[in-house]
């Protein structure tokens, strides 16, 4: 028996996987989990948009040249992982899985569709079971959130959440990462720097999420997404949450603090056991040393990193915790949970 | 009449400003202050230890050397600026006092004392009404903070605040806002950085508030002083608060996200209307472009920017807010607060 059977099931089927935006950052990050956990690649196909077709990506040390993203291109392919966008998305995966093809989709096109699961395989991976032809990867916030929230919530149902984000250039694409350095690098040298890819200056900055504010609510896009996707996640329809979604100088991680109100009494170190063995989370939690979750140590790493546990001095009756969050925004706030539910498909 | 006449009430007294701790941020600002906004200065004495003496600072153009701080440098002060850390003020500042002169000091060491009046001008000024020795000026998150919950506690009172900030560097001194750029532009080059100043790398980075975390409550001390020191502000010993500190890339200027319950309800136009003529306030709350309250607009600025108003979303009652606010941590925060209760005394 060879290393290679040690390592893969001996029956496992090869699957034909194809990355709708290959050349985006979650594109990059795709490519490289699908390489990082061994999984099950038969063919690659990398599509983008004509203007990116004709490059080269690496796989595997190999050259895949990118391809223009047609209708056509799906056929043969078992899995689609979908990031550039929800108009495309919209376009292309219903032809995709019109052709059998599953689709894995990044963007927010079907998130909130009654018949499309919203998934994170930890939180509730057992939609998947009926294996669906379309299944929507969550908002990266929202994703980030109920790895926290969900164990949480199976000990103690949670009645209220509100939560401040620190979000990542990454959230906004390469193009915004690169702002961030570019401007950062002018504003050292004293230097001007129009922002091109963002409404504000970045460097050294913070601002509000700039996606539209409703008026109706005065939440912004980002928002709303986050709240309603953490409701459907958690499948807590009535769950009350509220979030203020702020980008912050960071190049790829996503950090929030969230206040959370249970429906019992609960302690700071009740939530700590219910944490230690939960599925991908990690706790930082080093109160002697003042270690706790930072993008820095968050950034190409699988886990959500969880700690500053405390019971919340504001709610006298014992029933509120407040914590931190960090989780690499394009790992299991996008590219790793995808890769994850193409897992559920192949196993 | 000149036109210095027509600038200054005829016969205000000039008086002996002692600025300790000048050679540090704050105490930048504090000569920046004075000189800014015209305040009757006699003498200005400058004062920091031994290792700063000698050095020469400029104010309204003139050079002033920096002298050692000794209990007999406050002879003939009218009012001493303290910003040197709570030991410094702990011993010199009754000294000061003993000797006749009032005491603005900007450390912790008196802000909780029963008998120190702590003070933002704009919120409990009146307390200054005794002419007391020593006047303690609050810590920059709960001076900010404050500027926008008082103006609506007054209209409808406030019951509970859940706070999230998003903390500059300034308020770490001097030392941290290089150690922010430095180790920024060795990031950008590619090049190792060890942290000198704060624990944690801070170049692209946020990470929580780096005072010791109280066993008993989890809560760290920069979040127990502000929690508490809201209360004073506030004169609500029993307001439900609950802060997360968390320090983030930006040199000099403070952000929070605020959840605020009311005792009725209470609308977003409600509170912008409240806010509206509240004095050191300024609305940046302009929906259709989505341009909020950020650090790169509140440095240097007096004015505390306070927007993102709206219902929140996870409170059905209808009495509960959110917001976002942003002041600079060296102004409001800090100097423009100690040199406005110095103003109450010269006036």
């Amino acid at each position: 028996m060879s290393l290679q059977d040690l390592e893969r099931p001996a029956r496992q089927r090869l699957l034909n996987i194809a990355i709708v935006g290959a050349t985006g950052a979650v594109g990059a990050e795709l490519i490289g989990c699908l390489e990082r956990r061994g999984f099950p690649v038969g063919q690659l196909k990398l599509l983008a948009s004509a203007r990116s077709a004709g490059r080269t990506l690496v796989f595997k040390g190999q050259p895949v040249a990118v391809e223009t993203l047609t209708a056509e291109a799906f056929d043969g392919v078992d899995i689609a992982l979908f990031s550039a966008g929800a108009a495309i998305s919209r376009q292309f995966a219903p032809l995709a899985a019109a052709r059998g093809c599953v689709v894995v989709d990044n963007s927010s096109a079907f998130r909130m569709d009654e018949g499309t699961p919203l998934v994170v395989p930890e939180v509730n991976g057992g939609l998947l079971a009926g294996r669906p032809m379309i299944v929507a990867n969550p908002n990266c916030v929202a994703a980030i959130a109920v790895m926290a929230l969900a164990p949480l919530h199976a000990r103690n149902p949670i009645v209220r959440v509100i939560g401040s984000t620190y979000q990542s250039a990454s959230g906004a694409g390469a193009a915004a990462m690169e702002e961030l350095e570019l401007s950062t690098a002018a504003y050292l040298a004293g230097e001007a720097f129009t922002p091109k890819v963002l409404p504000h200056p970045y460097a050294f900055n913070v601002f509000s999420h700039n996606t539209a504010i409703d008026p109706a609510t005065g939440y912004n896009g980002e928002e709303t997404k986050v709240m309603a996707e953490v409701r459907k996640l958690m499948g807590t329809p009535d769950l009350r949450v509220s979030f203020t979604c702020i980008r912050v100088p960071v190049l790829r991680a996503h950090s929030m603090a969230l206040n959370v109100e249970f429906e019992g009494q609960v302690t700071a170190n009740d939530a700590l056991s219910w944490l230690a063995d939960a599925p991908g989370v990690r706790l930082v939690n080093d109160n002697e040393n003042n270690h706790f979750p930072m993008p820095s140590e968050a950034t190409g790493v699988d886990d959500v990193l969880v700690g500053r546990l405390r019971g919340d001095a504001s709610d006298p009756t014992g029933r509120t915790l407040t914590l931190f969050l960090s989780g690499d925004q394009l790992l299991k706030g996008a590219a790793l949970n995808a890769v994850q539910i193409a897992e559920q498909y192949a196993s």
